[in-house]
């Protein structure tokens, strides 16, 4: 018998960080020298860890919403209709203007190795004064990102503030960011070099453990192909990774945290929330094109279900 | 005395084929392993051998429209601003529905080496037969490069049919391009990897004499710092550049052929043309950015006039 209810109404996510026009190319190989180098496939979109994590919860049904800012030209219009177009509302990303969208140039060869050109306008404000913050309120977590720091720092305070998931994606940015943004956060999900600096140890329970002196948060670590682990109760907990033949790892990070913080919104534990992240992921390694890749629930779900 | 009668009015060159949008990354050294690299500068624009040239020849104070084909998306859109920006007539390029605008990202190191990744729509249609072709009477010159060979074929038979000079970039493309292109041309004017491939011979005089056997036009080939040689009357004669400290090369071979087309348009004999082409080329190169380092007529002026 089916639930006549009807669904529940589905949980949402406010994402802040990085926005950027991706062109991703494949090529069988990257040269080791310079010259000519044809594609056999090419794709441009709005991009960037958090607007991609705000893709992936689209994707995966639930509400999203992407707080940034591009420049005041077409990549900056680009950018916006893509998202738009993912389902990510993008009515308060702000337009600068006379400032340049930031762009990134990415070639994947066929093993899914990358040569990665972001640039970034030196000169893209920073102040996140006009953030809407209590806004905040109107979602069930947010999803931080290092790519605007004085923005994340302002939305992670605000989401524990009002008692909101508030999980930080702590990848490399310039130093002393994750440092600063990492007492903010209620989960504080790191990348393995990220981790291995902040601690000064790539030795991972020892790197978790010191993370976790900084920070009230749950301390976080996604681990690529060998999956999830994070720390509770003092102890290492894990998630293995779904085994794939992975064609591009562009975006992989950002889905997991898109899907984590939906998770964590829907009312799953830890270890839910990141099986379903890594899934979620590992699918999306499967497919060429960055964050369109990003499953469906219903290609989540099935994958779940064949592993048991 | 200053002539009172005003400045003759300006020579015009018609230019057909590539219709591109780069973005151009600066760099200190392309890495040799796939990883993240940082740029020092980075430029996005509308671009392509054609309109290089036509943009150069609008620099140079000349007259230029652009024939050509893009998609109908914002690269597309950029391009068009781009080339009118410059001055170019970009009035009779084609947005064809829903297809995608050619892109390109060249990554340039200190040394001027460039990493080139170019992706064409498989499906950007080819048929000339829009083209309006009687307007080639309008023009004093046409420049036409191999990036779109039945609008080139179509577009140099008409003006060779109509007395006008009708310049060929003959760089290196798909097989039997150039070998098509070759004798609709007045001047067919190759690199030096096309010629080389043409003739199966890298020795230039007589690579250059295996060519001219098999057009009308006069065969010349660009030699990047060594200059410009071509074929007249049986001998091979030589234009040298100027030297220069090359920071970007990218778009100099373009600047040759469009200040070469204008030259010949302002009645320049072919050395004085080929003189005129190689001091802008090499000015060029001392300028990041493509085809945006292209000079001035004042520039190139100043230039041949310190040099005697």
């Amino acid at each position: 018998m089916n639930d006549s209810g009807g669904s529940p109404a589905p949980k949402s996510v406010l994402c802040l960080g990085a926005a950027i026009l991706d062109t991703i190319f494949r090529v069988e190989a990257i040269p080791a020298t310079p010259i000519k180098v044809l594609p056999t496939d090419c794709v441009q979109i709005g991009s960037g860890m958090a607007s991609s994590a705000a893709s992936a919860v689209a994707r995966l049904g639930g509400r999203s919403r992407i707080w940034g800012r591009v420049g005041d030209d077409l990549a900056g219009r680009q950018y916006l209709d893509d998202l738009a177009a993912a389902g990510v509302d993008v009515a308060q990303v702000r337009r600068v203007q006379g400032r340049r969208t930031p762009i990134s140039t990415i070639i994947v060869d066929r093993h899914g190795e990358r040569l990665i050109v972001p640039y970034y306008d030196p000169l893209l404000d920073t102040d996140p004064s006009w953030l809407p913050i209590d806004e905040v309120h109107g979602f069930d977590a947010v999803m931080c990102d290092v790519r605007w720091p004085d923005g994340s720092a302002r939305l992670l305070q605000a989401a524990r503030d009002t008692g909101k998931f508030a999980v930080l994606d702590g990848d490399i940015g310039p130093p002393g960011v994750v440092e600063r943004l990492l007492p903010l956060a209620t989960h504080a999900i790191l990348s393995e070099p990220a981790l291995a600096r902040l601690a000064g140890t790539e030795d991972l329970p020892r790197a978790l453990a010191t993370a976790a002196r900084l920070t009230p948060a749950l301390v976080g670590v996604t681990a690529g192909e060998r999956g999830f682990y994070w720390l509770e109760d003092g102890r290492v907990r894990h998630v293995p990774a779904p085994r794939v033949q992975a064609i591009d790892t562009l975006a992989a990070g950002d889905v997991f945290h898109g899907a984590f913080a939906l998770g964590l919104a829907e009312g799953m534990a830890v270890a839910e929330a990141g099986r379903f992240a890594c899934v979620a992921a590992s699918i999306k390694c499967t497919r060429f094109g960055g964050r369109l890749g990003a499953p469906t629930r219903d290609e989540v779900l099935a994958a779940l279900a064949v592993r048991g």
